[in-house]
């Protein structure tokens, strides 16, 4: 495994090449821009963040059919010679506009737009979709417990019940972009130098004949970098047993980092367990606290006055439980010389190729999103879709994760708090250029109606 | 992309790793065992169809660290070079039980325990959830659909909106093991051999100048395998466009298979296409859907009585929307001579090696579960864990996916229609054996609290 998994021009939907067939015999290659953007706010969710652009384009790089791939199709029998010939020299040759992974975006605004001959911008659509959509979502998702912690560190726990290995990993990447201290994932942590963080299980305790001799086992292998896991018999007991064995890692020139609760009420358990360790003057002893926690749960405590310092957040972010998917949608905006238009009442897709425009005041906060023509000026607004591709080659490389992760914290840092609250109603502005407008008015022709595929 | 994908003993929680290093120190390296069960019905689950057995033993037989891998550890500080050392020669030499995939099982009872030397059963708990989880998670949620689909086809359509790769290619396999007849997957048709379906999207459609020309060019490439999708404008005007070009595609010997629907009011649209259809004696025409499908809509629209033939089953199937997670975990129930139980109220992990037999009747109808101990022998019942690894070593080699398929088949066919229908109430009967009941009375040890980690 590493940094890129190449997955190649089969990892797409069937329609795509039999679409491709058909176009290649109607000779319509022509160039298409195709646009992608997400139709509506999924639940609770109020912004965006844009993920996944380095994999996206990893792939329109270095994808080909391999003599394997190729043979495969044949055997359908539904293909042409011809068109497998052409497959055979397939390379995508197009250009790509982008957000930059880290920056906050809204509905209808696109992320990613592709211009390309027709056959090849409709192959990635799958790729596409699959990559922006689901890495999106959880940098989504992270960035909503990011703020829920109002400053506390977060650790990725994902790992175990993310929707397969990949998921797993990008997970992790995607909550380091959101400001996720750590992640427990190990191959994770490798491949993206991302801090690692885990110490044990209640496995680990039981293992042993007694909670306090688990402890003081694990402090002898880890003297500088323990967290006991206090909740396997009895909390308060084990905040105890920690404190014993804290004492005697102090004793001894050592130091015990925290505790960790795994199950229970955590608001009361986490003050009780302050208690304990202040009695014993362990005051830098810090309470990790997991288990079924998510931007709701981590308010939720909060509220109710948990002394938890850092959270460990696993399932249910991982999945983005409440809202496991989002609409985004991968949509035909420009073919030869004509702008296409969605007509469908209630699911306006904008023609024409698009820039989006963000206006910000002197302190970086965000005022409004414009969506603009791809060629227009908007004076004192920032155009936050830029070239990454031309002519299928990389315009630059690709910017380390750090930095994605520093867009992302600067980019938050300018969305006003009413936006970022949960549910709150407040939707952020965002409205279309005149010349925008004035290009849905024109002759357009209709779009297709809306499904799955 | 083939079959497998190896992770490497890398694709875990670090805690794993820490512990490991702690029982390293203190030779705690005796045999342990683990048990994989899911402890809840997850919501509106009746049953869960086990999958992804293949990967495990896959990543269990291959798994070693790399040198690159080793070195990686190293940097972190935390490790001693006697532990690394070990590691250096860590190969998987334990014994496997398991459920064939494909079986159907219910909450408790283990779809799979190890039994290895300490470190080596605790490293591999991460990915032994992430890969039995995901996969009986999709293979659960596509029998739903296809019981719901009460014998239409079902075709899978996830791969766009899946969460990331890894997800989309085990989606197919898993839709296909629950008796989907095909996916829209290329990359998983050809790993996996699972048919392919798919013709055009709307993007298609508009490409042309109207929507009978683009059916024409589409049957002039695709002479016996072409679908019209009929709602990008109108859906009974589509219709009308296919039966023009349908009749042609007869006068020239060649068949239209079908038109596909993708929005709107399905049982009504349904119904008139039909007529559409039959007024111009294109019986064989079939009707395909798609467009927000999962076992709830799929049985709505039938019940309405919607003329649909098959369906395209997306992002909500995919994703297992309604219920996004197994509450599956990898719990010891066995180490040394001990045997560990659970005394937590409300979780009870079982204490014990075990075994799961099946008494059916003399057609095949599941009659009860009794979980017993590891050795017994219930009379009349079918144990449902077979040994299929031993000394790390698989014991014979993994059926081919049209047998898991035909093993899901029956088993299918085994469990009565009322604990099929979604939410009847309906619980499958499991109880323990008297030897395992014993087993849970004598001393233990007792488990931990439950969590995320």
């Amino acid at each position: 495994m590493t940094k890129h998994h190449y997955m190649g021009p089969l990892f797409t939907d069937f329609y795509e090449l039999t679409m491709a067939a058909g176009y290649f015999d109607q000779k319509r290659v022509e160039m298409a821009t195709f646009s992608v953007f997400i139709r509506n706010y999924a639940a609770k969710r109020d912004y965006f963040v844009a993920a996944g652009l380095e994999d996206v384009l990893y792939e329109l790089k270095n994808s080909c059919f391999s003599k394997n791939d190729i043979r495969y199709l044949q055997k359908s029998g539904l293909f042409s010679e011809k068109f497998l010939e052409y497959l055979k020299k397939f390379r995508f040759s197009g250009e790509v506009v982008a957000m930059p992974e880290g920056t906050i975006f809204f509905p209808d605004e696109p992320l990613l737009e592709i211009t390309a001959p027709l056959i090849e911008a409709q192959v990635f659509e799958t790729f596409i979709l699959n990559t922006l959509g689901f890495q999106t979502m959880i940098a989504t998702k992270a960035a909503r417990c990011i703020h829920a912690a109002d400053g506390r560190p977060l650790i990725d726990f994902a790992l175990r019940r993310a929707q397969g290995t990949d998921a797993g990993i990008k997970v992790a990447r995607g909550t380091y972009i959101a400001g996720f201290q750590a992640t427990s994932n190990v191959l994770a942590g490798k491949i993206f130098d991302i801090p690692l963080s885990g110490t044990m299980a209640h496995s680990y305790v039981t293992a042993f004949d007694n909670e306090q001799q688990a402890f003081s086992a694990y402090a002898r292998t880890f003297p500088q970098s323990s967290v006991f896991l206090i909740d396997t018999y009895d909390v308060l007991e084990g905040a105890r047993n920690a404190v014993r064995v804290g004492l005697e890692m102090q004793r001894r020139g050592e130091s015990l980092i925290g505790v960790r609760l795994d199950s229970g009420d955590m608001a009361d358990l986490s003050c009780k367990v302050r208690r304990i360790l202040d009695d014993a003057h362990l005051y830098d002893v810090k309470i990790f606290a997991s288990s079924g926690f998510d931007e709701f749960k981590i308010a939720d405590v909060i509220q109710k006055g948990a002394k938890i310092d850092a959270f460990g957040v696993g399932t249910k972010m991982g999945v983005s439980a409440d809202s496991p998917y989002l609409d985004i949608v991968y949509k035909m905006v420009h073919f030869k010389d004509k702008h296409i238009r969605k007509l469908s009442p209630g699911k306006v897709t904008l023609a024409g190729r698009k820039q989006v425009f963000r206006r910000v005041d002197s302190t970086g906060s965000f005022l409004e999103d414009i969506i603009g023509v791809r060629k227009e000026n908007i004076s004192g607004a920032i155009p936050l879709l830029n070239k990454v591709m031309g002519k299928g080659e990389l315009i630059q490389p690709c910017p380390p994760l750090t930095a994605i992760r520093e867009n992302f914290r600067k980019n938050f840092a300018g969305l006003d708090e009413k936006y970022k609250a949960s549910g709150s109603g407040a939707l952020f502005p965002v409205r279309l250029s005149t010349r925008l407008k004035a290009l849905q008015d024109q002759k357009t022709v209709a779009a297709p109606a809306e499904g799955d595929n």
